[in-house]
């Protein structure tokens, strides 16, 4: 029997960020999906729910054994159990991991344009962001790698966050990049941190390469960050689990999420990621098809109805990357355009640095109806936008 | 109806920090207690389960209205609705103000017999503990003023964190005393940071005064944290609030529990936390009475079973603190030996500092069944330690 993703659920005053908005207005912007999580999750809840007592949990052993099963047989790789730390969040260990394993004032290494959370961790804890912007070119992102060793070269870069696959543009690292960044960084003593929160959500037959199954020295340099978040919506659900071949960057890192309060799981994190992990994965099978379907309709539609836009075409994630630069000089005035005209409310792109102000990001995790409707937003917006300027 | 606090639930096998523990031990350690929630938490658990979309949450004017309202039903004092903050719990609270209000190297004052995790928030973040030890006498504990005021006076002091209910020795500080305090840390320019988790739980007629309700000078000067977890057996809601009247010293609170990424609800806190807060007063009521029967049961026993014990009447909390100096000269090595010989697992008082070397902290929360069974270990442990010393 197949899930059902083409419900549309009403998440208004359900205490959603995404849905707090006006009446009229659809948001489409930030990354978490219009669908119900996995019905097997929901039923893990409602049990431990059932149970009634929430007191003190601790990890058990059936957790780390349901990532590394996942790992093993969605992605080919399985980390070893010891690796494996818990954590609230993929963002709150990021936050933690540069104050426990960087220096205040020293640099942090990003591909800009990348999920802007990162800028927050390591600004607002007194580290200094350095960029190696990722380069644009007839409609693809390359790496850069002379300006990339410059910048990893520099003694005052000591971690190199790595987004794969990437958030904004959608794009999944390969083997063989991942692992010359990787030797570079070890090169110029940088430690290496990979958030992959979207590796489950491939599309199209792309696969992702966990920077843990890198080779041994590269993969002893690095902290991997993994959620069901993205992939069974379940961002709220605070659970996440970072791979650390390392044991001594493991115990330093463990003392860091300890100290900084965000090793405990709640109550319902470990029931809820062991169903998710353990039952999820035709589930997450659907669901791939269903992102890649929304995919093709809103290509379809742009180069139909918007040609002036080019699609980054995402390999990963449900965000797409739509190039404006030949409608407007400033994404953010056209965002905020169309959402006045439409109540589409999208991304601006320069949230996410580098070259962000000549794009949008989408959220495309959502029914058809839902979809459908964005797409004449979009579309009313950028017409009355180019009527007006 | 009356709720069930007498049914024996098992717990081993569910992640449980307090009952991973061998077959044959009972453990009546750690502050969390042996009771099903309030059935109406349960149910609206059970419908967010249901809901089925746990994305990214953020706090209702609800939330907050609801903690209101219980503060002034129960502790008929309404905090102001802006002076609240959510906070994923009081420790994670308390370490990121430790760590948000002062500078590495201040002193952070304490008064010694009190909560470990304290010690960890403090030090872990490399401050120093400065105690202004409370005076045993008689089987009561008081302040001493004029050592508390030469420690508050001392430059490098610059947070105290204050218990009330004071955990674990039961007391509840009076107005008059907590007004003393407040006035001193003010007039000695040190901020208070005052620990009510147990506000709720006060027992045999025993009222809490909330630290945000003393003069406004003095409130000014506080922040107060406070959680259902202890009151409604959900610490792993991972939900609290924090009290803090001062809107400066809030903003500055507020950026250091957003960067230390413990400002965001998990998918359960916010219904988990407004159901208890608008339907658990019923239930609450009759757990009071629980723990006080619990209390009378101990206290009856320890009077004729072991009468070298002295028990510190607790005014509040399910923790009863056991002078046990007649019977060993180290909690420790009497808590280590009961639990080898009979199964009873209680805290040793070492962990509290201050004389805590004389005392056994143990649990109450439990179903009757349980207590006399703790009750005939503890009898049994200490009868034989004092055979064999």
């Amino acid at each position: 029997m197949p899930y059902d993703f083409e419900t549309v659920i009403d998440r208004r005053a359900t205490n959603s960020v995404k849905w707090d908005v006006k009446p009229n207005e659809l948001p489409m912007w930030v990354a978490d999906m219009d669908f119900k999580t996995a019905p097997e999750i929901i039923t893990a809840l409602k049990a431990k729910a059932d149970f009634g007592i929430f007191g003190y949990e601790e990890l058990p052993a059936a957790y780390y054994q349901a990532v590394v099963d996942w790992w093993a047989s969605e992605h080919q790789f399985r980390p070893q159990l010891d690796s494996l730390l818990f954590c609230t969040g993929v963002v709150p260990a990021i936050s933690s991991i540069v104050r426990k394993m960087t220096a205040v004032g020293d640099n942090v290494l990003v591909q800009a344009p990348v999920y802007n959370m990162f800028y927050h961790s390591i600004e607002n804890n007194g580290r200094h962001t350095v960029s190696s912007d990722l380069v644009y070119h007839d409609g693809h992102y390359a790496i850069d790698f002379d300006d990339l060793e410059t910048k990893l070269a520099d003694p005052l870069t000591t971690l190199m966050i790595v987004c794969n696959p990437h958030n904004p543009i959608g794009l999944v690292w390969s083997r063989a990049t991942l692992q010359r960044i990787g030797t570079l960084a070890l090169q110029h003593h940088v430690l290496v941190l990979a958030d992959e929160i979207h590796a489950d959500l491939t599309l199209n037959g792309n696969q992702y390469t966990p920077f843990a199954s890198l080779t041994p020295d590269v993969a002893a340099n690095s902290i991997a960050a993994v959620s069901p978040s993205k992939t069974f919506n379940v961002a709220a659900l605070h659970a996440a689990t970072l791979m650390i071949p390392d044991p001594t960057i493991r115990a330093r890192v463990s003392r860091g999420i300890n100290n900084d309060e965000l090793a405990e799981p709640n109550s319902f994190a470990v029931p809820g990621s062991i169903a998710a992990y353990t039952q999820g994965r035709q589930w997450v099978a659907e669901l791939r098809q269903k992102l890649a379907a929304n995919q093709r309709q809103l290509q379809q539609f742009i180069q139909t109805e918007l040609p002036a836009v080019t699609v980054i075409e995402a390999q990963a994630t449900y965000l797409v990357w739509l190039d404006i630069s030949q409608i407007a000089p400033d994404s953010k005035v056209l965002a905020d355009e169309i959402r006045a005209n439409t109540g589409l409310f999208i991304s601006a792109g320069d949230v996410y640095r580098g070259d962000g102000r000549q794009f949008l990001r989408i959220n495309i995790a959502c029914p058809t109806a839902e979809l459908t409707d964005g797409l004449q937003r979009l579309k009313a917006g950028i017409d009355q936008y180019q009527a007006q300027h």
